[in-house]
């Protein structure tokens, strides 16, 4: 509680943009001294007690021996589950309420750290629910444009050569919501959260088509899923060999049924739909066969009239997660803003963030290893002072893709997009600490609060 | 069928050690040629059924169109689990019969991909059992030699700056049935899966220190769990520090009970024993307080009747887990030989593999990005030619340190360490595609296989 005018001086040292940035390594091992511990003091204190410390030890006697260690505990499972107290970290489902096998559930990016995606976290989109495939009646039938027409059981694919890469997976119609002409008041991870990372293992596509051997004709891919909807899409060849994987595991173990059990397409970087789940097809031809998925869905209408199809590349985008929309901070001090970057077109390289609503940036610390096309979390410190205050992130690929303000996205793209919504998110943190979803230009004030119409959404 | 000839000299160009190892850049992209397609060929053909793809497609009526093509799939959930056809991964249980808390549970690395441990399946060992804890009634204390001893609230431990990083963690006793003297027949997860690798994510300790400020006295860190056995042991403060955190989440999500809920230790290449669960006190002090854990326990007797105690760095270790004990190999043909190498010294610089029970060695391919302390999956192309052969696999760090013979561990060490063992694993293929554990010393012929004494074991 003393010595503040000291607090104050080693704010200032170390601010790198207004509004209460401070350099992102004061945390790290080298730039921490005794200064920035003494600021984290009063954020610690409210509910800390530690100069309280010897009259709890001697009065509190769950602290000094908690009712945990007076009986054995719970014995060996053969696969665990979360904490009972961590019940609320779940995805959110948003079905079609006529047909609830179509729709989407969210992954919970608010409540979650580091980069990597728990598998029963990870996010969900389909047509006609999930198929619940027995593995030795599934095949993978790869034909068309080939010398060499080929069926695949699973157990076979299992011996193939394999790789593994840690990628993110993002629906094309991700953060959709962004177009509403309010902003919607969801929590950050069920407006952002149809985007999920993982460590995809399979079997390289270029390993697979030198086994049917594809003719010079063949420059499509036609992907079928083995689902009630019969998912399919055009996907070009040159794209889905680049990088692209028939995914088996997830972070370690078989993909389970919500992800494409028993296997799946993985191309890192492009929009989740040519990911197709419980692939039970590949046809090669020589153009794209222009289904759904690719004519009425994840085609974009532009302010001219015009259309942009086949926009494949998921681009550039970032969103705190902490602090973000509708959680609260008790009272001002020091906090770590952190969230997280990615970019279908390679690495991360820079993420800026701002406290004053983009009047000043400075660039957080991003955690290593920065891979391409994956999850990149950042970190920086901030100081709340208590005044309203508004948070945002910009991110910069490797392409030198700068993530786009909302205003610049909106007037390029106009709002009958849907898809591909990668604007800045901007949070507000108002005087009492609440945290809300803003827009910084003039619709904010104009209209009422929107919501996702899961009517219409996801069909 | 044809061209017998032209795949012999394909294998023969490619080959870089005795037995049919092959390049192990063979299916990465740049290396791949039609031979490598062709010689593929034969494993696959036996249970796949591309030349009748036709005739298959008209009758087999489950292809054409499956059942779960035909109805609505399974709706949205919160939380996912594995399909309900891989109900055999599961971690493998040995707890102590008389007190069943005290065991362990093993990380079925035979059949897991990548280098990723999903949450559900990193090992366990517990002394009595898994306490549910309220992380609201939940303290860390810190004290002894510091100025201000503190205690901390997990609200307020979740506001500190965080940092990720994916290590392993692996059981000090982990592997410990190569001690036998004839060689166990479990699957190899079930020998060597006190070991698991995730994405942890937490407070550096370093700046929870600087919090409590300790004095110029304390050299040692005594760390103790909220379990109803009260696990504690003595950790040398330099060696917590220097990469240590106070881990809260694990891929991505909270940790989980078994895992240390609500908070725990990581310190990366330390042995399990260290990272503390259920975290509740740390204490500084000037020497170890001589702990069970670090005297009747986690303290090797040498065959001179002295013992190495503090053993506390993994030194490098590999293993083969596919093909591995147990499984078979249904024809001669081209496989790919995989598994998993670690150091608790740093960065793993190579895997040598032998085919012919280490007369000769190649080098497999490292999976990228090649992590400091963690997983490391390598993979090799193999060519088995129907007769015996022995598959071993060989790690080296960046220290130079090699993973030595069992032969050679057994010579230092004697045989009353039971912690600790990193030797080289040998399987064998039998001429009938049977992969068993051997050792490929005198000894295997003189005993009967061994088990593990799940009695004496884990105590």
């Amino acid at each position: 509680m003393s010595n503040r005018q000291d607090k104050r001086t080693e704010l200032t040292l170390h601010a790198v943009a207004g509004n209460g940035l401070l350099d992102r390594r004061l945390f790290l091992k080298s730039g921490l001294g005794l200064g920035a511990a003494a600021m984290l003091t009063p954020v610690i204190k409210e509910s800390k007690a530690a100069s309280e410390s010897a009259a709890i030890d001697a009065t509190d006697i769950d602290l000094a021996s908690p009712p945990w260690m007076h009986t054995p505990g719970e014995g060996f499972s053969t696969y665990g589950s979360p904490s009972e107290y961590e019940s609320d970290v779940v995805r959110f489902p948003s079905p079609n309420r006529a047909v609830p096998g179509n729709g989407v559930s969210w992954t919970p990016l608010h409540l979650l750290e580091g980069t990597i995606t728990p598998n029963g976290l990870h996010f969900e989109r389909h047509h006609n629910g999930v198929p619940h495939i027995n593995p030795l009646q599934h095949r993978l039938l790869i034909h068309g444009l080939v010398k060499n027409p080929s069926f695949f059981k699973v157990d076979d694919l299992l011996r193939y050569p394999m790789t593994s890469r840690i990628c993110f997976v993002e629906c094309g119609g991700n953060s959709n919501a962004g177009w509403n002409k309010a902003p919607i008041r969801s929590e950050a991870g069920y407006f952002h959260g149809l985007v999920s990372c993982s460590e995809w293992t399979g079997i390289p596509l270029t390993v697979l088509l030198e086994e049917v051997v594809p003719t010079n004709k063949a420059k499509w891919l036609i992907a079928e899923g083995a689902d009630a909807f019969a998912m399919n899409i055009s996907i070009p060849l040159e794209k889905a060999t680049a990088e692209g994987m028939l995914a088996l595991y997830q972070n370690g173990e078989r993909i389970r049924p919500e992800n494409g059990y028993p296997l799946r397409l993985i191309l890192p970087g492009l929009e989740g739909v040519m990911n197709v789940k419980w692939l039970r097809r590949l046809k090669l031809t020589e153009v794209p066969i222009m289904a759904r998925n690719e004519t009425s869905r994840y085609t974009e209408l532009l302010p001219d009239g015009k259309a942009r199809m086949f926009t494949l590349d998921i681009e550039a985008k970032s969103l705190i997660t902490s602090p973000s929309a509708n959680m609260l901070l008790r009272q001002p001090g020091l906090y770590q803003i952190t969230g997280l970057a990615w970019s279908g077109r390679g690495r991360i390289t820079q993420v800026a963030v701002s406290a004053d609503g983009g009047k000043s940036w400075a660039d957080a610390e991003l955690q290593e290893p920065v891979l391409s096309k994956a999850f990149t979390r950042f970190r920086i410190p901030w100081v709340w002072d208590g005044k309203r205050a508004i948070l945002k992130s910009r991110a910069t690929d490797e392409t030198g893709y700068v993530q786009p303000e909302r205003r610049q996205l909106v007037t390029e793209r106009g709002r009958h997009g849907f898809f591909h919504y990668n604007a800045i998110v901007s949070w507000q943190v108002d005087e009492l600490g609440a945290v809300s979803h803003v827009y910084d230009d003039e619709e904010t004030t104009t209209d009422s609060p929107g919501t996702i119409d899961i009517d219409t959404g996801w069909d």
